[in-house]
């Protein structure tokens, strides 16, 4: 699968509205705003604020073809699946580390959407003693929650299941207040169950 | 300024050895390998004795154009410079974060090779109570040495001059031990700095 990066730059109108059309597969519903971008937003925020340093790790981009003749223009390429999570960074001394995720399911989150090897590094994570967890937005409802990273990798275990349902999710994790700034107070979540 | 990647899939022989030039600015002499590739096999190998899980941020790179009739294909885009550093991960419960550099010159590292955003991140990793460091690596003598962020900033504050010097780096640093596994031991400093 192919992940669509946020602030790729378009250089036209026609190519805008193309690339948006793309992008909107993950668009997050009655904000006209990608979930990635309220995340990174909410970032700018604790990070201005001395609250926290958390970064998204760029889009892995498997570079084909460079053409140094024009200034090291790449002129073929692929995105790649990240193969870790896409967040992580530094809050209250400790180390953290999350997946952000949105569905417009109502009902469910499809659990293929985290793939087996950030399945993998949120357990590892924790294994060290880091913080890890699961952003998730219902976009049609409007409404996030964070989910514990260990909470997610334990119903991976006993369930056989295809996706986390809404419900439980709902009654697992922490509703996130969605508001303007920051907008998505996820670290809210991380004070109630780690400090 | 533009950063030349590691991993780049080179479709011909031709390409592979104007890539492999452009490449070897930061290559690790005496080894035939990237001083990077060196600090990923390193953190590889950390990751499999489950000491710590660090990992490197894919390259930033600044789509322009993607083909999408041609399965997504990214047919226009440039290197971007990291904002951040480069590695960051989890060690002993602690949030660890550090910037690699290679010189080839034997008698100092130009601080021009460390962004201003690449300070302030440092110095807000710092400020968050994480571990900060630098890695750096002189290819013609066959040495590397971890450098504490904070002693690294103070340098900043206090001189005026335009590079660390080797010497100076000798004192104030540690020299990290080169070997098979792990290949650059960095993380017996921090046990000696930070635990």
């Amino acid at each position: 699968m192919i992940q669509y990066p946020n602030g790729v730059k378009k250089p036209s109108q026609t190519k805008q509205k193309q690339n948006l059309k793309k992008l909107s597969i993950n668009s997050y519903k009655n904000r006209g705003m990608d979930f990635e971008k309220e995340i990174n937003l909410t970032n700018q925020f604790y990070l201005e604020t001395k609250r926290a340093v958390i970064t998204k790790r760029p889009t892995p981009i498997n570079v084909v073809k460079v053409d140094y003749q024009r200034g090291a223009k790449i002129t073929h390429a692929y995105f790649e699946k990240q193969s870790t999570t896409d967040y992580n960074g530094i809050y209250r001394g400790k180390y953290l580390d999350f997946e952000a995720k949105s569905t417009q399911s109502t009902t469910s989150l499809a659990i293929a959407n985290i793939t087996i090897h950030q399945r993998l590094h949120l357990q590892r994570i924790i294994d060290q003693g880091g913080i890890a967890f699961l952003l998730i937005s219902f976009g049609k409802k409007d409404e996030v929650y964070a989910l514990k990273g260990i909470d997610f990798l334990q119903f991976l275990e006993k369930e056989t299941r295809q996706s986390l349902p809404y419900s439980w999710i709902k009654s697992k994790g922490k509703k996130i207040q969605i508001a303007f700034q920051p907008r998505i107070d996820y670290l809210t979540a991380i004070d109630d169950w780690f400090f």
